[in-house]
């Protein structure tokens, strides 16, 4: 983890490469490489993907937008192929900041074309109509094409990644589909979350979800650092880092779930109060011994084990209740614990440099616990 | 392609070690194989595609039997990858018979997921609600949880090929990604092939949704032969030699969809001919310049360019039409036509072997044309 002479690559040269010119952010290097993979899909699939992506209207015009989301997962795949560039001896002999870039950037559109497959078919296994401030894709397409859509997503992430050459192409992929293999089991967890008792939930239930999130959060980081020439060690640790903030980061959506304001998240409010989903903040209430949580527990009760299908003022009054059972505080509490334990693993694993901030402010920025 | 010299594996040893025994079928070798894999998934979705391969019923009791279907694609695998034992000299060096035997067995898995992956979504793209004689997956455990069953398929195949040591391996990932791209794409384009105006309706339109099922069946053929040492050439001469005989395949459904037993295929009858799907038989119908051909385009455009929701026994007429009109006769042709192509394809690449003539077999009993 250390020969530095042995590895050419040095970091600013890997950026630059990748980058062009210093200002460029992540997202202007990525989002074309993006944009002409999907539109290379059958011209149906390629214009529903352009309007999930938010390229295009649901009639396929250009919305002038270069939408995509916040590409967080590209811009950690990047990152980490960055950070790796000056610490490793790993990988393979005589690869160039060139080379290690382009593995980087490929790496990076893999992992977003398969974080939105899987937002493409979660949408219609969760039922919710609303993503990114517009109605969902299979919502303004059809279920078929939407289910479609996200195939074509994943086989081109994975094909994309499979011509990378060298063996650290062959061990991003296999690290890829692996963290695919467990953010679906994650996902049935997830889905099986709703229909367990308030009186059996643990946060062990919790935890047997989060792999939904923390996968392929942990994937990018493994990814990118094989990509930028990391030995199997390092990937791992930087693996592990970024796994405990993609888990930070989801006990912080479920918060926002809660009490974000809409406009800010692009989604309907209460979606998953609305769907009975057991989340930190509802788990911890229920789990309070409080007068709150035990009312909480008779409104998720009221219809037997099947989620009652609950106003919005019932909602908020769900809310209410969970926060004044301590369940917002506790959930806050959580996140920012598994952000502080995120930015340790990199302070471990990375010696101090540009890119290694970078990463920090990142997790910083998306788990605010304000 | 001939220096046996080089390639210490024999075909007969090559077939010896992954099926133990001489008298045991590729499905005893490879169900197994398949089933623990499905096994290890998500308890849920490990459920479903038990039910699903048709070893559970719906509450998830055992059924006794070792279904999972023809398991055509598991045998194209491994007869391919034992066909190309004795006649090629490229691949890995070193390997012995049972590595190859060994790798041609995860592919012949890898194969079937992906199969069933599509099976499972395909199923809830088309609305059917009837497989292997039961209700349709989807229809049984809802929709959510067969979009997440075939994730987790799709995971799980390319994971356990990406696992197959060596450069063939990488290749064989590389192959079945690229299938799977091409399958989507040609799902895409059959969806589409229902809303074509029976005026408009081209042989052309049908072939760009052909790939649903050629490209998979191609992609047996090559992966089998890379995992068993072939070279490139030999790879993709026996990949469109299948691919031809897939093509022959899809065409003989088109036919058994209208004129087949239902008990035989067990599915609804006329499923193509109620989605206004436009097949071989349908367009030849429609391109014949005959009476019948004309009274089934009014029939077709009854309700305007969106398909009329039909009768059986107005679906009966249709099939009358459309075979009164030289249909049924064209396509059974054109099947026994591709099927020829794929018998010769073989021919062309392969010496004579047992392994060559139960492939050619399989050929001729999948599509017969009696």
């Amino acid at each position: 983890m250390s020969d530095q002479e042995a590895h050419p690559v040095r970091r600013e040269e890997f950026l630059g490469a990748l980058l062009g010119d210093r200002g460029a952010a992540v997202g202007d290097v990525v989002l074309p490489l993006l944009r002409e993979a999907v539109e290379g899909l059958h011209p149906d699939l390629s214009a529903l993907c352009g309007y999930h992506f938010g390229w295009r209207d649901v009639h396929g015009r250009p919305t002038g937008k270069n939408g995509a989301g916040k590409l967080v997962r590209a811009r950690i795949t990047v990152l980490a192929a960055a950070a790796v560039g000056t610490v490793t001896a790993g990988g393979d002999a005589g690869r160039d900041a060139g080379t290690a870039a382009a593995a980087a950037g490929t790496g990076a559109v893999a992992v977003e074309l398969v974080h939105n497959y899987s937002l493409l078919h979660d949408d219609i296994v969760d039922a919710d109509e609303r993503r990114r401030g517009r109605p969902a894709a299979w919502a303004a397409f059809g279920a078929g094409q939407a289910i479609l859509a996200g195939d074509a997503l994943t086989a081109l992430a994975v094909r994309q990644l499979a011509e990378v050459p060298g063996e650290a192409g062959r061990r991003a992929v296999a690290v890829l589909v692996g963290a695919m293999e467990a953010l679906v089991c994650g996902q049935a967890a997830d889905t099986a979350l709703e229909h367990i008792d308030p009186d059996e939930v643990t946060f062990g239930h919790y935890f047997d979800a989060t792999p939904k999130t923390t996968a392929l959060m942990g994937a990018c980081a493994e990814t990118g650092a094989l990509l930028g020439g990391a030995d199997a060690e390092l990937a791992a640790a930087l693996r592990q880092a970024v796994a405990a903030f993609g888990l930070a980061w989801q006990i912080s959506n479920d918060v926002d779930d809660i009490w974000a304001d809409p406009a800010r998240t692009g989604k309907g409010a209460f979606g998953d109060l609305r769907a009975g989903k057991r989340t930190i903040p509802v788990i911890a209430a229920l789990r309070s011994g409080t007068e709150e949580g035990s009312r909480l527990r008779s409104l998720l009760l009221r219809n037997g084990p099947v989620p009652a299908v609950s106003e919005e003022r019932e909602l908020r009054a769900m809310a209410d209740l969970v926060e004044a059972a301590g369940g917002r505080r506790y959930a806050e509490a959580l996140a920012e614990r598994h952000v502080g334990e995120a930015v340790d693993g990199l302070g471990s694993a990375l010696p101090p440099s540009v890119v290694r901030d970078e990463l920090t402010g990142l997790f910083r920025r998306l788990v605010r616990t304000d």
